[in-house]
């Protein structure tokens, strides 16, 4: 098939080169030139289109457009587009859209008679070699007519072990992409998807953060009240070797997961991360995860605490942190400890 | 009655101060002579002591001695005390014990004839004019001994309007003091005391943080993908005045409270609460109450979360952090954003 | 003044009757003619309005109409009512709407010339005896129109003692109430109190039940994989007397306040509390708080716990805790433990 | 090389046949005959004991005994084994043992000459098949020493992917195992692999409730103040085929891993997973790893969060959440809602 792509950054770029491989075709477009110049020299879309008005020119119909902008640019991108469809084209929202943003435009396009998908896409830069799971919301004619171009980006079958006593159930998850259900589904899957991978990498930040200090006994407390002093020194005298436990977890052990593959990879190359910062950015999907729940009177204990900690990395709770200083020096009279 | 006081400290010396005005007797000790001199000074204490064995010599038997000095600090004080005392005098522990030090040691002292309380103490800096709460754990006779000691330091029946339907129940709970129960009941409460403290403290922290944030949607933010767009902006146009809120608070709302109170002062002194960090302590009681509820199995979300939140305030998950950014370096190419 | 009352429940009777009591007067309106007759018959108001046009005609214009309605019926009421109204009327939504709605609304009743402003208001049953706090939202010229009313229903000044060093400062928070800021801002405010209410009932909530378990090692735990072993059975030996304990910290402690006063009350009269199931409600404010911390980045790790523990005491996790059991299950061929 | 496996429960019974699979001999102790005598009959050990005298007797110095058992046994079980050992004999403890434990049964042993190795074991009853991952403590002679039965059990290099650079680099982890540290190290790591394994959990079991919930919106819900309305019924519409999400996140999502292999094996057979009723247990290392936390001063929001909800899961948090419904119906007069 053909199909046009609008947004050929990293993603979008690697999205392109994989329905290539598989033999689709794939027309660029970029605001910048230079980028679109770019991608066709490294074979990443088969042409490029100087405009949106150009790469609508360049498909036949019934054309599909993909769209891979970020979140915000959306509405913007669809303005400019939708005057220069025709019924039946079909348009994919594949980036990180607001499921509820998924509903009001598919609303808005279906009086123009233009198909919506919505297709929520992880694998990160990945995905060119492992293949994107994604997750797919829209009309079923719609998503039936799309299946090659799913399929050619899906990682296919053989990149898991078969979960045993499936047998010959079949249907596309096994593929790594699925119909999840009507317009928005599948960013609200994609969605719950990354509020789930916030607090999965939580888990790990809090655990590999409780064994880098597990030496904390071999320093010296002060005595004061101001300092609650750690009872048993002689039980945190470990110098555990992150990056190698990193790597033994890989194999075996409960906790096994790509995520930790990546961290392995990680602290094997940097093993104090002094790269990093920590200032830890959220990106929506997190976000809207909570407000599902909390619209469900669904308990996220979990799921919260990973994007509320998140917020605290970049220093967003100070103004609290100091109304509870306040309060201890005003009943206590107690004066905050200088940083170490 | 007689007492022999150990830390004459801002705390200690306000206890000593207010059992003297009931008509209590109070020998103060300190390591530093120019503190015990200045207590005499200022009217705290009623004489003063040298040295541990002068103040020993300068209590009638039966003695009562009053320990009042850092939780690190009580084994290396009882371990010079002890050998001076007689069989049935008796130590209190008024600090911030760990209640299991305070059986451990109850236990110690009882194979030498000495009676041991425990007796945990709110009221901070405040206590001399509001009076001490206090939760006190040991033998009934001991404690019942000690009565006239407890209830020159509680705040009094009058400080608080009855409870509705009370009567005539009577028991000193209602004078602000209470036999809580066997060694270690005392510093037990006031443990879990501290740690709904902690979680009060939080609730108002981030209460009035949200309040505080409340003008965001008055600042642009850029589109990238890396940024959570703010959905409607125009819902975050207040600039709400923040010491007037505390202000408001006390009077009518559910949420008035004593802390409110001090917050309310705080406020009012300093509205952007300039002086503070916002990197906040904590002194132990609250890391028990949260091992309390672990050994137990109650589920403790709200004072735990309390609890971690000082931590992150002084920027103690640093580590973790950077974990979660190298994760989404390696799985995204996502690089962390600048400091604003 | 002279104000109409749409909603003449336990909440708007007593405001009603407040009002009264300061010399104002208040036509009541409700669905049932029974419930305005009472309300008559009590003295809650001081006229009754067979319907919202006989409401209407029974007002001198410049109108005051305060609607004390639940928040889902807000509109239904406002769809009837505006017709009825003059330029210049005043709606007062003194219930618990989202102030987004506040905002909303003021747009919409602004292009037929009548004015809206969101007031908060906290009390509860109480209000009638200890006066209303409200959180005031609208414009300068409506509010200050206003004022009189809001000063009759408000604490006022004496029923707080003054905050040290505020001086002649002045500012009606000092009575009870605040005009927050425009559309909206009365009800943020409120929100918010409630998201702290939360937090802090869970605090306290979260520590008594600490206190109710401190007797936890006089059972017998059974060897098993499957269950945590007590470490140290003696240390939790503690049969607490939580009533007094409640009773115990109204004075002198640190944890004081107006909702420790009602829970002591509560105690007193049901020590175990066997009226009630442990199912909690949550009603809105709650979540929108956390909305908003989400939306501004504010971290809000005790009130978002807060919240979803309220759920979970409802049950509404019961998918996620079978998830949890299946993977054990899974993993370990661990089986569910019987209920106790 | 030969040892001697107390506790061929599951766990042991399954290590024990890897063991003989890679050419090592195992006699095996269970206190019941009939298991033993199975475990013969069943492959699971070369030779079976009737007593730990009998197992001593029937293993050649420098004996090797592997203890298999609750970990609230084991102390009970060291009691009877060591007078029977030889200087220089090495106990390993393989099962879920406090790593404070390990330092004080070390110290004991050590006075015995004996040597003591604690190996916490990842793999559940999948490690016959998978292999067992091994976080191992002791003194560096005799870890080394034990090296063959370590590298046996383990899942071995070939079970995972290379981390990519990680080239010749070499070491344990890359086979499934690794020596952490001294004594008490192994148990350490593992339990904070057991506090992740808590986190991920919960964040799988959170996000997918929250798919369970998606079409809440199909309820009507009644008007009434003492329930939040769901504010936009129409943007929760979804029947989400959980089952499949799961089998569709397996392949080229972030949250692979094989904890959700499981889950998509556990919803594959149960859709509703009526089998379970939702009480989940706990069993030691994810309360030790909220303590160690605590101790460190690091922020464990998640982990400690996923403890949480499963004390909540089991009912634990009942007094608690009468305590608030008992506060709601003093300010508010509000009453439970009945069960649905």
């Amino acid at each position: 098939m053909e199909i046009g792509m609008i947004g050929i950054g990293r993603m979008g770029a690697n999205m392109a080169k994989r329905l290539l491989r598989a033999g689709h075709k794939c027309v660029g477009y970029a605001r910048r030139q230079e980028t679109v110049q770019a991608r066709i020299q490294d074979g990443s879309i088969s042409d490029g289109a100087t405009s949106l008005q150009d790469l609508v020119s360049k498909l036949q119909p019934r054309r599909i457009i993909w769209v891979m902008v970020p979140a915000a640019s959306v509405d913007a991108t669809l303005e400019t587009l939708v005057p220069l469809l025709d019924k039946g084209d079909i348009i994919v929202d594949g980036g990180n859209s607001y499921y509820r943003d998924d509903i009001r435009r598919a609303d808005m396009l279906e009086k123009h008679g233009i198909h919506y998908v919505d297709s929520g896409t992880s694998g990160g830069v990945w995905g060119l070699e492992r293949g994107y799971c994604q997750m797919i919301g829209g009309e079923d004619e719609t998503v039936a007519y799309l299946d090659p171009i799913f399929k050619a980006l899906a990682p296919g079958k053989e990149t898991a072990p078969a979960t045993p006593e499936r047998g010959q159930k079949g249907g596309t998850a096994e593929e790594g992409y699925l119909h999840c259900g009507p317009h928005g589904a599948g960013h609200f899957v994609k969605m719950v998807h990354n509020g789930i991978e916030y607090g999965i990498m939580a888990a790990y930040a809090e655990g590999f953060g409780i064994l880098q200090k597990a030496n904390i006994g071999k320093n010296t407390h002060e005595i004061d009240a101001e300092t609650a002093p750690l009872q048993d020194p002689r039980f945190y005298q470990y110098d555990i070797d992150i990056p190698e436990v990193a790597e033994l977890w890989r194999r075996g052990s409960v906790v096994g997961s790509w995520l930790l593959d990546l961290t392995a990879h990680a602290l094997l190359k940097d093993p104090n991360l002094s790269q990093f910062q920590g200032r830890v950015s959220d990106s929506g999907e997190g976000r809207w995860t909570i407000q599902a729940a909390i619209d469900e009177g669904m308990p996220a204990h979990v799921l919260s605490a990973a994007l509320f900690s998140r917020f605290s990395s970049r220093g967003e709770g100070e103004y609290g942190n100091k109304i509870l200083s306040a309060m201890r020096f005003e009943f206590g009279g107690h004066h905050e400890k200088e940083s170490k």
